[in-house]
C-alpha cells in the first residue's frame, strides 16, 4: 500500500495457533534453548506452570501483517516496541492486529499500534511499530 | 542467575550466521513471506538490492542471549524495544550483546542494552530489553 492510501484508523491482522513443531524450530533457528519453551519437566517449576512460546516467535506474527497486509509490500520496518503482558501456551491461537496511530508525512514515516490477543480475548502482547512506506 | 549476582556492564553475546534455510524457515513459522526475504528477483526491484533477513529474525538473538545466558535461565522478558538501523544480508554473521544498563531491586527488574552488529562491525539492530529475574 502506497503511503497516501493510509488513513489513521485502518486495521489489519493475522491469526496463527502455535504448535510444539513451531516452538522447536523457532528454538533452532534462534538459539534460544530456553528450556522453559522445551522441556514440560523444567517448565512445570516456573511460575508458568508449563511450557511456553517464545515472546519473539510470537511477535513475528506483528511483522507477519505489517510485510504482508499493512502497509504491506514494500514497507521498511524502522522499529518495533514490545511489552509482554501474558504467556502464550502452546497451542494457544493469537490474532495479531495492526492498526494506524500516526502519519508522518514529510518522511512517509507511520507509527502502527500493535496487538496480540488470545483466543479468550487477552492482550498478551502491545507494542507499537515504526514503519516507512517506500512509495 | 540470580537478580542479586548482576551488576550493571556485565556483558554476554551470542554470534550467529543467517542463511537462506534459516529465513525460508522463519517465513513458515511466522507467516512473514515478505518476497524481500524469498524472492531474488523481487529484492533487486528494492532500494535493498537483494534479499534481506527478517528484522525478528535476528532479534530473536537477542533473546537467546538473555534466555541462555545473561541473566539466563529463569528470567521473564517483560519488553524489548528494536530499531532496524540497516539491513542484515544473507549469510551476514550477527554478534548479538546485552549490557546490563540499569537495576531496580525492589521489583528485581532490570534494563539492558541490546546490540546486533554485523562482520563489519556495522550495528544492526538497537534496543532496550526489560527483563524480571525469578530470583
Amino acid at each position: 500500500m502506497k503511503f497516501s492510501e493510509l488513513k489513521v484508523g485502518q486495521k489489519a491482522s493475522l491469526v496463527k495457533t502455535f504448535t510444539d513443531e513451531d516452538v522447536r524450530t523457532f528454538a533452532k533457528i534462534s538459539l534460544d534453548t530456553n528450556p522453559l519453551h522445551l522441556s514440560d519437566e523444567y517448565a512445570k517449576t516456573t511460575i508458568f506452570g508449563q511450557r511456553i512460546v517464545h515472546g519473539m516467535l510470537t511477535s513475528s506474527l506483528i511483522s507477519a501483517v505489517i510485510a504482508n497486509k499493512l502497509p504491506g509490500e514494500g514497507t521498511i520496518y524502522l522499529g518495533q516496541e514490545l511489552r509482554f503482558l501474558a504467556p502464550v501456551l502452546l497451542n494457544d491461537t493469537i490474532t495479531a492486529e495492526v492498526e494506524v496511530a500516526e502519519l508522518r508525512e514529510d518522511k512517509k514515516i507511520a507509527k502502527l499500534n500493535t496487538v496480540c490477543t488470545n483466543q479468550d480475548g487477552k492482550q498478551v502482547i502491545t507494542g507499537i511499530a515504526t514503519v516507512k512506506c517506500s512509495q
